[in-house]
């Protein structure tokens, strides 16, 4: 299998997934301003997780850049990224009608340290396949932002049940720290 | 990344938009001609936005004719356009829900405003990737449409407090405007 | 604009259409045979709406194969067919909700006389691109089946208000005589 | 046609399939651990269901990869395949909504079997263009799995009405049998 049909493929399924999570915005009940503040909390949970969704976008496409041949292994590891991927919208509605209540806001982490941990596997699928000296495997590096997101997820599950408040804050820093863009797949590919 | 991504992936993207709109024109409840009369608003918010979409679509693939190499910044300019492209259906919807009510149709103005202003700013991007000087610089020229758009919306918004059936007939007027196809990219391109 | 876009954007279009009429199958209320029989009618119009959007999807790829360069006029009259076909899921649902009912069986009837019309109407445009004596012009000849379909959805749309199962007659009978697949294009393209 | 369109569009459709379905996945009714574990059925169906769905991507994959040219029967028998898994998803919701109720679990049964006999036609069809001798036909060989699932779940549709607990533990054992990637096709690619 090349690589091209299976970036396509994830392509497609993120561009859905994306889009799909519009739906769930629901129509104001009623024609009024109050009816356009009741989904107030909708918006701004569907502005985060368009955020990161877009993030994922990016870096996945950075990273199929760098893989040569896909075995079996990257197929299966690329597939639960796009499972875990699909959770977004309904936590993100869920979270949107309950806002800062503590289950729905720890669920949402969850759901969001789900695809990191799956991007994880896949990093790792890729660089099984190229080898330790990989271009991936030297572009990753230390990794540090890879590192610090699940367990700054993980923090803000358990945080759900002390302050909603405190776990969103972590969920836009993590978005804010990866809007940066990662230059280093970028740098590998230009020093090659 | 190469601009052939991009294009495929906001083709995607802007081919679910239009697409899932259609979801919002719900069923008629009821068989005989009334519960048809009464999903009247919604197909005619519906065929408005569908056009916008459809120009926003044709346009958007014009510009990225004039990229050869995208930045970040062309990436998350076009990402932020994709992001106001999305919260066009659910304000299709509210509108045709609440026909001539004004804070419904003040919205759906907001909602074309901001991917007028999403569109100007990544043509920005483009331009300052590529000079002042460039291909899409001088195709742009005055830019009399693309400037006159945003002040109409703004208008109409405003306006829709006074008269609902002013705002529609702005955003029909644009609509028209805009579905004269812009040859300014095309000549430029020929002549260049 | 070149056609391979225009393709790719029609088949996405198609595709999300084809798919997303599956959201209008509603899941049975209950668990048991009644349930499931009272989806029975919305089944039946899924698979004749299904069959159809698949003709129009392997012949409108046909066409376009026809298509040498992309002019302002095929542009919209492509989007238009595409529009006309986005309406084919609700008519689905709704006479999959009222069985039999005269205003939706002849609804469904407009809803494939337009896109008829349309696909008519874009035909017209790229054989007056090409000339008279083009490919197209010559593989459509008479176009019996292009001009007799039209005639069929208009009369069953008159006829739903008589018998309901008759039109649907005329629906599924319009399909069959599509389902054979139209050679004249392969046909003048292997002579060509 | 060039089966590189046809791919495509397959590829779009099982896409967009795979991803509405998490739309069936509704909103839990509430902020709480109760709301939560109330959805935990359909969460279940609904991973199932995704397995299955990636593995018939996967497969349909390496499935195109031996076609040479598409005919008309082909293309039907692929039509027919999509139309047979764009039933999976409200088959899911519909188990999903009635965890362990006889008739839902009979008939998500039933709706797995018809796309694997979809697919087995559609084998036919690309040996019957390519010869009983085609790389197809010798990859496939004996096709033990292609054989038995269909037994396998017809077995399940029945079994559903003694104990669905017999039935949900068939489909996840006839998936987990497919998880397992198909190497034959790969390995006949190889040595031709």
């Amino acid at each position: 299998m090349g690589k091209d049909r299976l970036a396509a493929f994830s392509d497609g399924v993120i561009a859905i997934i994306i889009t799909i999570m519009v739906l769930e915005l629901k129509v104001p009940h009623g024609a009024g301003w109050n009816a356009l503040a009741g989904v107030f909390p909708n918006f701004t949970s569907y502005v985060l997780s368009f955020i990161y969704l877009a993030i994922y976008w990016n870096n996945h496409h950075h990273l199929l850049h760098t893989v040569a041949r896909v075995s079996g292994l990257i197929l299966w590891a690329n597939s639960f990224l796009l499972f875990c991927l699909s959770l977004v919208p309904v936590a993100t509605a869920w979270m949107g009608e309950n806002p800062l209540a503590p289950v729905p806001t720890a669920v949402y982490g969850a759901v969001l340290l789900m695809p990191a941990i799956a991007y994880y596997l896949l990093q790792k699928a890729i660089v099984r396949k190229q080898g330790a000296h990989s271009l991936l495997a030297s572009a990753l590096g230390a990794d540090i932002k890879g590192k610090i997101s699940p367990v700054l997820y993980a923090a803000a599950v358990v945080l759900a049940f002390v302050s909603p408040w405190l776990s969103i804050l972590i969920y836009v820093l993590v978005a804010v720290m990866w809007l940066i863009p990662d230059r280093r797949i970028e740098n590998a590919l230009r020093e090659s």
